[in-house]
């Protein structure tokens, strides 16, 4: 191991306490599966008992989907120079199918690690990679088909369930049905049913064998739909250190998966720091560092860079890559009557590779030498839409529709290998154009999970595109995309900083949230009810840790009621003491209970006497105490 | 004319530079129509010239749908103690058939009038009020149904079109078709046209003969897709100048209509002032007052009562009218089950009333006497919702359901009286629900038009209901909903603040506009289309100006790239100087251009000769200068 760097510790072991405070009102529970070792975490929201005005029952409690990992655990130490536990290490090294290398495989790997100017920025634990033995597969995708289910799996189906079992029971699972499309939406997950879903190349459970630190998470159509944060440097701004607080942070607020795209100095440290902290999936569009390494120029790009990049990008770990594999030389030049181009920054790497040499796009013909190093570290393609419309005006044209039509091939390519396939979608569309995306891409990519940044629905809103896009996203969910990729508010004006990773998460949990709602998830509306419950009986304090974002809505609430008395006044902010429907509603509901429900003759009938009698105890049912 | 009271005054006249200010890149343009008197504003944002590397071309202006007023007209010296000028007087007064009265004729006007303890809050500039003579109808609809066309049906038309025309000429009307779901989208807007529309009921122009300040604006699901911001002081917090100062703010970022909501001391007063100096239609919900009038026990309130209320306010001029005479009592009980019961506050005082007396709610029972005094003043129906739903388990039940059949009813009776009338809808309801919501509305009340409280898509987002509510407010609205009724970041925590009311109004416009691309108005892509263009060509400022906060996008720009050169800058802050998809995408533009678009065979075949000769010329098309 190296020496500690600890010029770089010491900004890293700061981790602002923003970050790593324990959610308000949640605890961390763990979901034990069919081995000692497998235990699946969940956050567990507390309830108080209903105020006895209300009825005074009491309230279970709610389990949520937690993406935080060990940051949000209070009996876990956090040492960012140590990385996280390795949990699935085990279950990678029994499998047999993998042995650790004697050393880094990529020429640029080794040639970092032996730089002595970066021993200040290394990442000090690495331990070395591994690496499929001679001839095997060890893709998620490749046990699925041979009917294995893997402890990923398992623990996969415990997460998506999140004690569903226990709301059943309590009977609180009643809701709307939904409109799911053609899903195959269940009413339980069983381990068996996502090795199906994986093996039919519906899903796919990311996780790099050299990421042993992920929990699994699954993206597909039929589990709940997933969002992705991007975080990254550039040449214009943002560290080390930085990056891996972005990630605790992104992943605080529920990102799913963080796709790193760091564009800038020390991008092989910085993932390095980045994937050994992080307990969600991991992606990278290495065409980025590929470019770095032939100073930008895109035509000095060659096959051999790419691959050493994926190489070493494998062995760090990164659980799937953006390929943009789709952007063929034929379709380059029908971008150039769109109002903008081609906005994909790996998209017109890759145009301008095709337009320089005059040849076809190197990781289209070189696709299934891809497909090698990816079923020998079990990384995921993510096809990328390298083409994706910029604008309103160019949603739906030729050219990302003849690239969507590729990527269905090379899916099918890919899954010949057994390699794990999601495609990436949208950018900008109006609403009457989205359903037709994802349409067609169900039907050219065989139902391989979808993966949308958005899309924005309009483009006159700059400063606010977490919400013109958060409207389309939650549509395209809605319609059956698997994975929802989050823009913030500085999209197209700047670099985001920490609140706007914020706003953007919690626009697309929101879009997320909605568009499982929408397919009828089973005990998808039980948050929803349970706050709903909690707003109505003025247990505030409830209400805020029900939310996605207790903070915030603390926060507000405080603003104008700041006293904590009134955390449990039984009348809203928004009409003070005197003026409260929610309180008037009590009146009604008392009424009835006492007068009969439902039967609305017979009430209508009884009431005339019993409308005196109500008067006459002062018509106002609500009594404090 | 009363003594101006200083005191208030003082606050007033501090209108903050920040409400009326300029909007930067734009200046107010005034369309003619047919009388000298007619002049409609519109905002004309002027465009640089695309940059000799992209083209040098000129870029046309764009005009926006402006409804800021004379607030930001550099021309126009506000005076709020003197209110806004009364552009509409001369047409009301020239049609006679209407005339001022000797006095007030609401019993609590004329008491408020004479009571010196108010002289301090009171406006000092009160003209008389006006009512229809004896056995008229002022309503825009009883003119439209007589064929006559009146001059705010011609600044509707004016307005609607926003110049159309001149984009039809410069040939920069092409979009995508957008789905308008049976609507009667027109390709140019005519005073005949929307004298039909009024006649037909399907659209509205609130202008009561009291507030002739307002400039003509309509409502209806063939037209742009409309906004609501609330305004309000209450029991908690808030003052007068604030509630004033409110509303500039809230038409400058586009609220098509403020509903003035207060429940306070001074809510009589408050409301003068807020009328006297608004350029858009002002509601109200006249039951909120009506309730202070009794100390807030609904159950003493009386017919009398609530109609010396609608009284005193038609002849401040308040618009339209909130009216929950729907909430009838066979549907009361069927709110008990609920999980949040009666949400609305109107809809739980007429609740209680109704329970309280064991009689029908007297609003449905003195529907026509109401009319009769909406059609002496041009007062609008909005017939209140107050059954809406107020949590995701609560939509589209029968209480819900049931309150809209009798909506559709009074509608109609409404529409006997000639009396213009929308409907209100909406409040939470998952995105499956949502078409139903539409489809019932229109089907039941006759296309009469809808106007929404978002739908909020799901619950668990407190702090965050702009967003949840844009999503379902985007697609209602692309569904037929005519206005939408904002909701702002402290739905459900506490009253919204300035930043809040823009963000909610930000939230509102991006989904009223994201509506309109998708229904497929004529033109409603022309905004997208420029913004996009300046964009991709690195106009920044352009980019900003088209932006619907111009403010806030510069802003965020700033943050990462803050020197002024930036803004010429033609590179974006996400990727920095070096490695730029836009800068790409130009290469692949003027590579085209040179060889041929579109016939990739040719292209294809002739690209080979030519790969090395881009290569030699560097193979970066981007040259500065």
């Amino acid at each position: 191991m190296n020496a500690v760097p600890t010029e770089l510790l010491r900004d890293a072991e700061r981790l602002s306490e923003a970050v790593v405070r324990p959610i308000p009102g949640s605890r961390k529970v763990f979901v034990p599966g069919s081995r000692d070792d497998l235990r699946v975490p969940m956050r567990e929201i507390a309830l108080q008992r209903t105020p006895t005005l209300f009825g005074g029952e009491d309230n279970p409690p709610v389990t949520v989907y937690d993406t935080s990992g060990p940051y949000t655990d209070p009996d876990t130490h956090i040492d960012l120079a140590a990385g996280l536990s390795p949990l699935r290490a085990q279950w990678i090294a029994e499998r047999n199918d993998s042995e650790p290398l004697p050393g880094l495989t990529s020429e640029f790997g080794r040639a970092r690690e032996h730089d002595p100017r970066l021993s200040s920025v290394r990442f000090p634990g690495r331990i070395l990679p591994r690496r499929a033995i001679a001839g095997a597969n060890v893709s998620q995708m490749h046990y699925a088909r041979r009917g294995i289910v893997t402890p990923e799996m398992e623990y996969v189906a415990i997460r998506e369930n999140q004690r569903l079992d226990q709301v059943r029971d309590a009977g609180l699972l009643a809701q709307h049905r939904g409109q799911s499309f053609g899903a195959a939406i269940q009413a339980r997950i069983t381990p068996e049913f996502v090795r199906d879903e994986i093996a039919r190349g519906r899903a796919i459970l990311p996780n790099n064998i050299n990421h042993p630190e992920s929990e699994p998470m699954i993206i597909g159509r039929n589990f709940l739909t997933k969002i992705n944060a991007n975080i990254g440097n550039s040449a214009v701004s943002s560290g080390i250190a930085e990056e891996v607080e972005k990630l605790v942070w992104a992943i605080r607020w529920g990102a799913d998966t963080v796709m790193d795209l760091s564009t800038g100095k020390h991008i092989h440290e910085t993932r390095e720091w980045i994937v050994r902290n992080s307990p969600v999936p991991i992606g990278t569009v290495p065409i980025y560092q590929a470019l770095e390494k032939v100073d930008g120029r895109a035509e000095e790009l060659t096959w051999e860079i790419f691959r050493d990049t994926l190489v070493e990008q494998a062995e760090q770990g990164v659980d799937y890559f953006t390929i943009h594999a789709g952007v063929l030389l034929r379709y380059v030049p029908l971008t150039a009557k769109r109002v903008t181009g081609i906005v994909s920054r790996g998209g017109s790497i890759l145009a301008k590779w095709c337009l320089a040499h005059h040849k076809e796009n190197f990781l289209y013909t070189h696709f299934e030498d891809i497909c090698d190093i990816m079923k020998a570290y079990d990384v995921a393609f993510s096809l990328g839409d390298g083409l994706r419309p910029g604008c309103i005006a160019d949603a739906n044209d030729a050219a990302q529709f003849g690239e969507l039509e590729t990527l269905g091939e090379l899916t099918k390519i890919a899954w010949k290998h057994d390699v794990q396939t999601m495609i990436e979608g949208p950018g900008h569309v109006p609403m009457q154009l989205i359903k037709e995306n994802m349409d067609k891409q169900l039907a050219e990519c065989g139902e391989a999970p979808f993966y949308t940044l958005g899309p924005l629905t309009t483009d006159i809103a700059p400063g606010y595109d977490h919400i013109t896009s958060a409207i389309g996203a939650a549509m395209i969910g809605w319609f059956g995309t698997a994975m929802l990729c989050y823009v913030t508010p500085k999209e197209h004006l700047g670099l985001p900083d920490r609140d706007d990773v914020r706003d953007g998460i919690m626009a697309y949990k929101i879009a997320a949230h909605a568009a499982d709602l929408a397919k009828g998830h089973p005990g998808a509306q039980v948050r929803d009810n349970a706050l709903s419950k909690a707003r109505f009986e003025f247990r505030w304090e409830d209400q805020f840790h029900l939310g996605l974002d207790p903070e915030k809505a603390k926060e507000f609430h405080d603003e104008t009621l700041p006293k904590d008395a009134h955390k449990l006044a039984h009348f809203c902010s928004m009409c003070g003491p005197h003026f409260c429907s929610m309180k008037i509603t009590q009146d009604v509901r008392d009424y009835a209970a006492e007068h009969g429900v439902g039967e609305t003759d017979a009430l209508a009938a009884g009431m005339a006497e019993k409308s005196e009698e109500f008067r006459a105890a002062g018509a106002e049912v609500y009594r404090p105490g």
